[in-house]
């Protein structure tokens, strides 16, 4: 496994938040399903959402061939990729210690296009089953043309670190005498019930 | 209200999800408690995960005077600002027509420090009340101290543009008489029952 920790990737403001192994970084990246994508085009900064999966030691992102983003990452385009999940709400008895919880991950390096379609496949499946788990046996898999419609990329994970934040406010002593509260509250991302389309309510397909 | 549409703004692909209008960016932003910030340093992106306020025609962020990122936005840098607001898995009966429905904005500028003391309050307790509408009369607010060490960032909205996605899958008709489930899984952030910290428990502070 290689080594996670480099000089751009060392947590500077509050170290100690900084984690550098996989399985602190793996599982904050399939926790999530967007990552913020950023580029340096002729000095310009640009930030794009996009949805990926982690397969093994590499973040997957795929589109349409003509996605400008996806091709720029394809191309081999220095890359940034930050993934952030926003755990709970930090109150605090003064507005200066108010914070959040939060796990992130942000990732360098350069992505290249997958040219093989069996890992391409292999990567379309796995966003499939990232979305709802089990989905690859309850839809069509792509065909030959919509394969080849397909861009994937694929984003080594070599270059990373994490940040975590959890725990209750910090406080400052003398505040603590004050009336109000201190505590989290936690954010949770909550699934719906889900919603069929019209086909489904005229009798076309099951339950998902 | 200046014109957000600019060539870098334009929305590509999918042209038809693109909004330029105040009204739409100015409600993802107040929806959401997280950016994505870009900047581009030496050629070499980066993409920091902050928690920013929106005030009128412009995004505030706020740390300490000591945060790398935070410092390099009040340097006046090249940055981009991205917000992404994740509504829906969008389900469909083949894997090439899975989507996401979302809201995101993308603002590009620079940032510059807020030297003004109650221009700096006042984007601190928008913070405050961002997390918690009201939250700013159940806390202590800011000592002059406390706002000597909080560097505030004022982020201009000039150049912006959203992109929203919304609605069931667009199906290929043949896929239509497939056994599968088509439709969308709703997500929504929920706030959970407050974790009071141990001080409440023994006696200090009131509910949030």
């Amino acid at each position: 496994m290689a080594e996670l920790k480099t000089a751009r990737t060392t947590v500077r403001r509050k170290a100690d938040r900084g984690r550098y192994d996989r399985e602190t970084v793996d599982a904050i990246l399939d926790a999530a399903l967007i990552a913020h994508v950023g580029f340096a085009i002729d000095g310009v900064p640009s930030v794009i959402p996009m949805a990926y999966v982690r397969i093994d030691d590499a973040i997957y992102f795929h589109g349409a061939v003509a996605n400008h983003a996806l091709r720029t990452l394809a191309n081999g385009s220095e890359a940034c990729v930050t993934v952030t999940l926003l755990d709970a709400l930090v109150l605090s008895r003064s507005a200066f210690h108010h914070s959040m919880n939060y796990r992130s991950v942000v990732c360098f390096g350069r992505g290249e296009k997958v040219e093989d379609d069996a890992a391409k496949l292999a990567a379309v499946e796995a966003l499939v089953e990232q979305i709802v788990p089990g989905r690859r046996e309850g839809t069509r898999g792509p065909s030959p043309s919509e394969l080849r419609q397909t861009l994937v990329v694929r984003f080594p994970l070599t270059e990373a670190s994490a940040k975590v934040r959890t725990g209750p406010p910090i406080e400052d002593p003398e505040d603590l005498d004050l009336p109000y509260w201190g505590g989290e509250i936690p954010l949770t991302i909550v699934r719906g019930d889900p919603i069929p389309d019209e086909y489904v309510r005229h009798g076309n397909g099951t339950h998902p």
